[in-house]
């Protein structure tokens, strides 16, 4: 049998699903899926995603048979519908629709009013007796076909519409700049309006715009098609690493008009509140508007409740098939509606975007309503969605008079949290101040899909125009972050680089703060603190915890650290890094600048000496943030030339201080000098070289433990040798590391259970586990070192390159960034040998990993999958690997 | 059964024999075989290599029964020969000397003469009528079992001897200092000696001199096994990478003197000559001499040939051992010989150490003999003999007025060939100036197994003392290096860090040249070459070349480089650096760098084409040199900050001729510094940002490839991308080359076979070489990175540490230098499994080698077991790799 390219529905009946978004896209899935059940859904039908697939991979054509599908769909269409596409007298009119298996707003092309031409305009004048709304809808077509089928830039004819509105302005001059409405715009003027947008695109097709409805037609599904590979689209799919699609779907659906006067109007939805997640019916929409106007963020929308008041049973409609959607898919929707003279269509529905905190709130509330299991709950929440729980918030300590004072504007919150920042007014800006560490606030009219790099590095987003559901709002939400739309009172000017309202002018550069949960817009820097954790957030955690089999913990230096850890559910560390420790005080700093500079063993272990109590202290009080939890301390890692100045003025400085002639320091300090630090003398390597390091070091652990052992505090020490390359380097640290432990404990008489064991980090450690096993009673794979030798790419380095390798549109070669998820095709395959290896020598083998990807949830499945016992990860990542075990665990099934 | 630790040899039958090396050593396992074959050799026995292994790792204890097995088999000596040890009367004296079972000449200790006391030296006196000699004996005992067994320095027994013999001087002021001979101390003085020595040795050991000879036995041997793990020893056996032994042996041996009058005597003895191979009897002794004294090189010896006026009988049996050796062991012979009285004894007999000519000659010779097969003259080769047949000799065209004008003194030729370079006069200082990238030769009045580590890193060693056999001698002939000793004019003063011959001065830096072939010493840095090659290599290669299923090919980027390869035997080129090419000229490293600091694509592929025309002549004469060879080229590899200067005025400079301002050279330049150039912007990675880069080059290679087709050489152009981590990546490139080259073909009209592979250099790669094999037309292992990669060693700083890692004494991690030979068990593991991995995909995909690794006996050995197709390697190492591929087929047969 052919393949079926073409699905239909409309007359209650389809002959797809809602299980088909594959296939379907989201958008046609969800028009299948609201005709079966019933609800009042415009007619059309839907061209899949294999077609789209197909044009890509065969040079641009599309697969035999699909064309006649279409014709014969379109007919049915006419024929259900009563009226025919171009039709003189009482034309139908489609709109033309992308419609991926995965939402991604305002990425892809969309057309509308498809089937007017310069005869069948006039058959809708008559057929709704209302030749203005007609014309509004041939001008809307022309600009959108010419725009986004032919690529004729926009602005050419936004240029002739502005030039007509502003034409009036003069006439008009009480009427300030800009603030004629489209819908101010009169018949005559209409006409004019098409013969120039007309005039525009055949300048640029060197053709008249075609009257052909059926051309219109391919040329409109052509553009759709073509948005999947466009640069914006693109770039929203590696931002929000969405792979594996087949293409978009393309929905050819009945058009029917919001903007056929007062009863008619146009709306997006949510079942629930998208910020708070609190169960009330919430969105906005325009009267005598279609639904781009609403999108667009052109106008700012009335909110829904008011609806109520306007046309009490449209309301009530609506607010039936809010319960029944709600009912059917069992979660938030997000709902498209139109109004046309009276009568309610349902255009869309998918699931809703929400906020962190709405995420929390109505997916435990979702459970307690009996409508979903803990688990498919456990399964909703994103790791992006803890991290916006973190987001920080506006400190209420500040008086109120000094935020009144700092106020500058108030506009829509669409995003809860509070950010601060430098103003920047583009994109790109935002995108290269980040790169040079600086927070910024993007401040735009509006934004558009091209703006989504830029949006993804500011720390928050304020536009002047938009409502919740405009672009921008819709694009911050799903990352959590920080967001305040339609502040109506910014006056933006891109030349001059600034904002401002009335007298007050903020320049590019100048900190503002602003408040995604109230709207407000300062002109200073305020002090952010965190927020307080909702209910439900506690409330989900649990049940991850009761779920998942991997522990997690965390990687901290200091006891401050350690405690913030627990609070937030790590079950011990993971890595703890002495070296940081050095650098606490100016003393610490000396004595480790002087055992470096040191050039026999003698004075060496005189500064070493120094450096003890100051070791033995931190630890203990690790171990006491700790008690009852194990604590994994890796010796000393970088190499001593990060510990020494390096220019000749400090260098003086530090022979003058440690009492030694400048040239010996200098000497010394030279000869540290490596050409591939990454590569070079550090980790173990220092224990080999100067084994009274690791004396010092391992003493301090002990006599630390032994101490808290003392006063009942349960220590459970891990020394962890890192850089380990060969099982007998590790034999020989170990048994000097068991030495010195062991003589501890005599000493303080005192017994305590410790464990020796190894980062993996060496791509040829990995390789020889199975030896290295012998050894070590512990495996923790660090996989920052081993992603960079197993890569052979510096991190450091690789900003040069890597972009390259992981943007699609280039190379493309890697799959993300594998320094913040683990590349698990070649760094993974590692891992697994070197499990395996290890555990094929000692069975019970515990491994861990503490790289940066403890953190990663892609690379916290990979660790449940593959026999991990642990992870750890920074301590604001330990939500996050709690959940992303819990979600592991849910999806896999829990692994030995 | 107990195990059996000592074996009895004496009476023409022994316990053990000669293929018991392991067991008994080299010198106990030859006494036993020549016992057995009837030579006439001093009687005693061994005590096995066991004891010492058990001894080491037992926490210095013997074995049980070990000591009553000694005192059964001494007992069976003094029955065997009559006399017994201590006996006041006519006692037994006996030698106790070390024995691994490969030979670690001058190495461990010996102590001779045990068995004297304060009494039984009377009795010696009396039996031989000779109070003198017996006085003498005692003394040298005291002294070697004082300094050997109780570890009293040398020098103060030296001193009390220096002492007595000043006196002398002193009284005959016509004596030059230092011209008293030992054997010119007369009897009073020996016991004044004797007791002046028992008293050093009391007052270091607060103990008398051990009278009892069973005390002096176990010292002895406690001393022998203990110096096993000495630190000389321990670092010749890494030098020489000697592996895998138990331990030594102990010999235990009736003593016969040299040293009683003028019809005694000692030598060493080669049955043919150790430097040139010829089938002469070649060797020198000491008349009425001990053994040490000739291995010591403190006098100087006569010749062998002049025995034969001496004592023709002697001369003549000795020739009869000779011959009847060498049949037996069908090898050369290093026979050390005593004549007590007129009567011979063989001490010991071993395989001779040779020069590389020797070793081509005598195997070859032996074949031409029929006493061993081709296959035999095969393994017999090392590399190291092979290299040394590519030593320098001093260039003919020096005119001889100049040669003589330079003479500065002769001394024996030892070791041939020639070397030039600065003096410096402590192994220490070889060592560091060598270190500097300075040639160096050491000039020594006698070396000792201290300063091996320093005459390995000299070019040339020079010896005021010693002969032939000498330390120096031996060591410096094993390793084919160009050595003089015996150079009696030259009056060294080490404190002034001069050498001096009549008013001739030569300070430490000062640049001489040595010839080892004829023995002279010239005061001015001479002009070397390259010697002709013997007839015996060609032979020995060309049997080579049959054997081995290998190919060989090499790493070169020039022409003249290309042609030197094919004469050295290269049957291709598996790595040509294209990079090289950029510096060869002035216009061609502005053009390089004029690319590099371009900031737009436009003026980058202006610098490009102004670089093919040079790229692509050089491509021709490579192909020219390699007709009908295929050619392995490397696109660009290094990162692009190696090809731009920067110091600021180079910067400067280079900004006035590009005619570019300083500043954006500058901020180019610094834009290029990495943290780790080693994992940085480099290799395949610049092609993917800069493919022009990639395009020039494929077009030069094409373009000359092309002309050189059109003139009937016949081309097989291998493209290699370097640093590839993906099959995606290789993908893309390689679809560009193809791309570029298929395009080149096509406008020159002509049809070339091409292939475009990657280096494996980066774990990722080797772990995914699977899918990569399904891009790459070959694989060619870049062991250089990949072991840098693997170990995570920077090879720039591994000097820091990597000692450590391969001394055995320290950690001795690895087994040897994993740069210079292959580390099998971590990067040959990941190497196996790219080629598994590989082949699965592609089967017959070729594989070879091109780091350093490619001309390393064991590593070529490595890539035969594991199916390479050919190893590369630089010009000079090609026929080494020749003859390894020859041994590894002959031990393990022809892999697939």
């Amino acid at each position: 049998m052919a393949k079926k390219y073409v699905y239909f529905f409309g007359g209650g009946k389809a002959e797809g699903k809602g299980g088909m978004k594959e296939l379907l896209g989201g958008k046609g899935a969800g028009l299948a899926e609201m005709t079966n059940i019933g609800l009042p859904v415009p007619a059309g039908f839907t061209i899949t995603t294999e077609v789209c697939d197909y044009f890509y991979k065969n040079n641009r054509k599309y697969p035999q048979g699909y064309s006649f599908e279409v014709k014969k769909n379109l007919a049915r269409l006419e024929k259900l519908v009563g009226k025919k596409l171009g039709d003189p007298d009482d034309p139908l009119l489609v709109s033309v629709r992308s419609g991926a298996a995965r939402s991604m707003p305002g990425m892809m092309e969309t057309i509308l009013n498809l089937g007017l031409n310069d005869r069948s305009v006039e058959g809708l004048a008559m057929k709704t007796s209302n030749r203005r709304f007609a014309l509004d809808a041939y001008r809307r077509f022309i600009i959108m076909y010419g725009s986004t089928a032919m690529g004729i830039p926009r602005k050419k004819f936004d240029d002739e519409f502005d030039d007509i509105k502003e034409r009036r302005t003069k006439v008009r001059l009480n009427i300030r700049k800009g603030t004629v409405l489209d819908t101010d715009v009169n018949e005559q003027e209409l006409e004019e309006l098409i013969t120039r947008l007309k005039n525009v695109y055949k300048e640029h097709t060197k053709k008249d715009f075609p009257q052909d409805p059926l051309e219109q037609l391919s040329g409109s599904v052509d553009a759709v098609i073509g948005s999947w590979m466009a640069e914006k689209a693109v770039t929203y799919r590696r931002v929000e690493k969405i792979t594996g699609l087949l293409g978009t779907a393309v929905n050819i659906v009945q058009m029917v008009f919001g903007n056929m006067g007062d009863t008619s109007g146009t709306g997006v939805c949510f079942t629930r509140d998208p910020n708070t997640g609190e169960d009330i019916f919430y969105g906005d929409l325009l009267m005598n508007a279609q639904g781009e106007d609403v999108v667009a963020g052109i106008r700012t929308p009335i909110h829904l409740s008011d609806l109520g008041k306007i046309m009490p049973n449209i309301y009530k409609q609506l607010t039936q098939v809010r319960s029944r959607l709600e009912k059917h898919y069992k979660d938030m929707q997000d709902i498209e509606f139109t109004i046309e003279e009276g009568k309610l269509y349902i255009l869309q529905c998918r699931t809703g975007k929400r906020s962190p905190m709405a995420a929390f709130k109505i997916a435990v509330d979702l459970v307690k309503e009996r409508l979903i299991t803990k688990k498919e709950a456990l399964l909703r929440i994103s790791d992006k969605e803890i991290e916006g729980l973190f987001y920080p918030v506006i400190d209420p300590k500040i008086p109120l008079d000094e935020l009144k004072h700092n106020l500058f504007a108030t506009g829509i919150a669409a995003v809860p949290g509070a950010a601060a920042g430098s103003v920047v007014f583009t994109a790109k800006d935002a995108e290269a101040w980040t790169a040079q560490g600086k927070k910024v606030i993007l401040v735009r009219k509006e934004t558009s899909p091209e703006d989504v790099g830029g949006m993804h590095a500011a720390k928050g987003i304020l536009t002047a125009t938009g409502g919740k559901t405009s672009h921008a709002a819709v694009v911050a939400r799903g990352w959590g972050k920080c967001c305040v739309v339609g502040c109506e009172d910014l006056a933006i000017d891109y030349d001059a680089k600034n904002v401002s309202v009335g007298n007050t002018i903020i320049k590019e550069g100048d900190e503002i703060t602003i408040n995604g949960s109230t709207g407000e817009v300062f002109k200073a820097p305020l002090n952010l603190i965190k927020p307080e954790l909702p209910e439900a957030y506690n409330s989900l955690m649990t049940w991850a915890d009761d779920v998942r089999t991997l522990k997690i913990r965390t990687n901290v230096d200091t006891p401050y650290d350690a405690e913030n850890a627990i609070r937030l559910g790590a079950e011990g560390i993971g890595l703890c890094r002495t070296e940081h420790m050095f650098f606490d005080t100016d003393v610490r700093r000396m004595a480790i600048q002087r055992m470096i500079i040191a050039e026999d063993e003698e004075t060496r272990k005189r500064a070493l000496d120094e450096l003890l109590p100051f070791q033995r202290k931190d630890f203990a009080g690790i171990f006491r943030a700790m008690d009852n939890k194990p604590v994994t301390i890796r010796l000393i890692d970088p190499p001593l030339h990060e510990f020494v100045p390096h220019t000749e003025n400090d260098q003086k400085h530090l022979a003058q201080r440690l009492g030694i002639p400048f040239h010996q320091v200098k000497r010394r300090i030279d000869r540290l000098h490596e050409a591939n630090p990454m590569l070079g003398h550090r980790g173990s390597r220092l224990c080999i070289t100067y084994p009274e390091i690791l004396d010092m070091q391992v003493r301090a652990i002990m006599e630390a433990a032994s101490e808290c052992k003392k006063k009942n505090i349960a220590v459970f020490p891990e020394i962890m040798l890192p850089l380990i390359i060969d099982a007998k380097e590790l034999q020989i640290l170990a048994d000097r590391t068991r030495l010195v432990a062991d003589s501890v404990m005599k000493e303080q008489g005192v017994k305590i259970k410790y464990l020796v064991g190894t980062m993996i980090e060496v791509p040829r450690a990995a390789l020889l586990a199975d030896q290295i096993a012998k050894v070590a009673e512990f495996f923790s794979f660090g996989t920052n070192d081993l992603t960079q030798m197993t890569l052979g790419m510096s991190r450091d380095d690789a900003g040069r390159f890597l972009p390259d390798y992981v943007d699609e549109k280039k190379a493309g070669v890697l799959k993300s960034d594998p320094f913040q998820s683990l590349d698990q095709d070649g760094v993974g395959l590692l891992i697994k040998m070197a499990i395996d290896k290890g555990r094929k020598t000692k069975k019970d083998l515990k491994v861990g990993i503490c790289g940066e990807h403890g953190g990663d949830p892609a690379s916290v499945e990979f660790c449940h999958l593959n026999g991990f016992n642990y992870v750890s990860c920074s301590p604001f990542r330990v939500p996050i690997a709690r959940l992303s075990a819990a979600q592991a665990a849910l999806k896999f099934g829990k692994k030995k």
